[in-house]
């Protein structure tokens, strides 16, 4: 039997969808799971989405053109204007996701054996598009006891060499929520231009933001070539499984490269790319209560939180998500603690671990991530069950 | 300005999509441009796909598990049924268009520098997808005066080394229209048993074929745990821009790796999985139409083609395309001249220069791919066309 690659062997299974199976066995013994693990918004979705979609009136669904349909780009090309970015449709790449179009920003950035800078813990699945781009991720550590703030600029300046081709920045952050201060942004705009490097900006989260206005890194002049945004319908407009997103970027060159490499894998969904015209035209209305709802979860499970004895959490500014550590050696046995052996009056809740958000091994082992994707009552219900769990974990450890 | 990576300068433009700004000016000008360019079919799709969208109840889009949606997987585990084969749901995970099917098949068998055995000329993606994955494509080229027949075993042998991972046929072939004779199968499954390599089969175009049962590489005991099936619903279904295909394997470790490879990009889109289930379960009532369609559009397209002096092409057997060598040094300057310079009545042709469906340089130059997705009274047109446009473009150079 031939043996499969390296890389494929490298890769690791998601944090967040490993637990699946186990999650299932769980559930057959008729115990509820709150889930806690995936960014898997139980908010519903723009009606005019389900509307076009049901209108549709075309027989056919041709390929799209690997550029996108044209109305869907301009779609895109007005929701930018929105937040004060002037975008032309050949600056706009749709992909399939999020996730798509930071593959492609690998590939077209950096050659196997390149480096790519990072701030760790970091999106899990950019570990796994750099095995297959055969791209090397180099980790800046933030912590959770610093609020994960970049560190100075001439410590994250030793990790950059001369194999070093680009900067990631998710902002809003997943996994910790996180927003980049005006500093921090100076800092990773200032190594940039003096590097020569890409800014890769996943700005997914955009506006899901508990103060101040949405922004974007296309907003600042002085790395208007630099910066390739990767963005996604998924989160803001409650979407995951429409599988749409695009790159964006006022550099020519990148733009070409990056058709270029669509044009490989043809295009992106269809019917999707046409259900989400008005939805992009139109974003604000929609994704300002998403935004306020979002901002109630996070009130509530801070609270829930802050009841919790022994464990260190840093408060979200946006996204969904928060990283908590916990005084336990190995998170994930504390996973399946919970899968396994814990219920609380016939349910458990279900966190990822935080291990594979890092890139620098055994690091994150004590952490875990929330994403508060449910309703305050079951978030605050979830919490509660995380409390009594961890406590009785304690206690089974202790013996 | 940062520079862009060199594997993103090497990519190629689809030989096939780059003439759309062309097409457009062409159309601007108030003419017809009858396009044999691209395998997007014109037939409308099964109904059923439209009324399960239609009737989607749900509010939410959910991510669909990376693995598929359990009902779309046992779909995929009934079609294959309806040809003897039997395999599990592990064994079926559904991927965004036979495209991501190829990158993952790639990414699975071959680590950056190693090797992947083509038949040329072979569909272009294939090439941007290995230079995504670092992959190199070594070709044995085959010819259309000898109706592109496989050479012997040991012809074909002398291209593999111990860096080779995989074969991959494409069969129906795209863009030949071949069929594998048992012989040539025979030649495939031993050269793979002996040198211990995977099988890339890609079988997207599997029931379109003018005679004899479709039929599939997993039915081959002898290469059982080597085969890894490209498959997708775009062709057999008229649904391309539905993105939805699958990769299938018997090889347990290859479908685990493919999982972590699926988890990295979370799923294909969700929605049409749902559309697909009522397709996969009946196929055989839509491709049996399907296919006696295109038999009629190969024949009309190759009495068509008898008329034209001077040009050597080869009668396909399956899928829905065929290619044409033409008495011309560069046929994509001719393909330029039916668009810029030549019109018949207000109507011209597009063709795809097959330069691009080659690896080996220059091999190609005086072929044309056809696409018959055109009814049977547009492609005598548009052939007709082509005569008369072939005509005048000669005379244009002998003078």
């Amino acid at each position: 039997m031939p043996k499969i690659s390296k890389r494929a062997n490298q890769v690791i299974a998601s944090p967040i969808r490993k637990f699946l199976p186990k999650v299932l066995a769980t559930e057959e013994r008729g115990l509820e799971v709150i889930k806690l693990n995936v960014g898997d918004p139980d908010l519903t979705p723009p009606s005019s989405f389900w509307r076009t979609i049901k209108n549709f009136r075309a027989k056919n669904l041709h390929y799209a053109p690997s550029s996108g349909i044209r109305e869907h780009v301009l779609a895109w090309q007005k929701y930018y204007r929105t937040f004060g970015i002037h975008l032309q449709p050949e600056n706009i790449i749709p992909t399939v996701g999020g996730a798509e179009a930071i593959l492609l920003a690998f590939l077209t950035v950096a050659d196997p054996g390149e480096e790519i800078l990072v701030f760790e813990p970091l999106y899990s699945s950019y570990k796994g598009f750099a095995t297959m781009a055969g791209v090397k991720l180099v980790p800046v550590t933030l912590k959770i006891e610093q609020s994960f703030v970049l560190p100075d600029r001439k410590e994250i300046r030793k990790k950059i060499n001369r194999k070093t081709k680009a900067i990631v920045v998710i902002n809003p952050n997943n996994p910790t929520g996180t927003i980049l201060s005006k500093k921090e942004i100076k800092t990773v705009i200032s190594l940039a231009n003096q590097y020569n490097l890409f800014i890769i900006a996943d700005e997914t989260y955009r506006e899901i933001i508990f103060s101040g206005l949405p922004t974007s890194f296309l907003k600042f002049p002085q790395v208007k070539n630099k910066v390739i945004v990767v963005d996604s319908v998924s989160k803001r407009f409650s979407l995951p499984g429409a599988r749409l997103g695009c790159l964006a970027s006022y550099n020519q060159e990148v733009m070409k490269a990056v058709l270029k490499l669509a044009m490989v894998r043809l295009s992106a969904p269809a019917l999707e790319q046409y259900g989400l015209i008005p939805l992009l035209k139109h974003p604000s209305a929609y994704t300002r209560e998403l935004t306020a709802e979002y901002k109630r979860r996070k009130e509530t499970v801070i609270n829930a939180l802050k009841k919790i004895p022994g464990i260190v959490f840093h408060e979200p500014q946006g996204a969904f998500y928060l990283l908590i550590k916990l005084p336990i050696k190995d998170v994930d046995d504390f996973v399946n603690f919970m899968l396994t052996k814990f219920n609380d009056k016939g349910r458990t809740v279900l966190m990822t671990p935080a291990e594979d958000f890092y890139i620098t091994p055994h690091l994150g082992r004590q952490e875990l991530r929330i994403a508060y994707v449910l309703n305050c009552q079951k978030l605050k219900l979830g919490i509660g069950i995380l409390k009594k769990g961890l406590a009785d974990y304690l206690k089974s450890e202790a013996k």
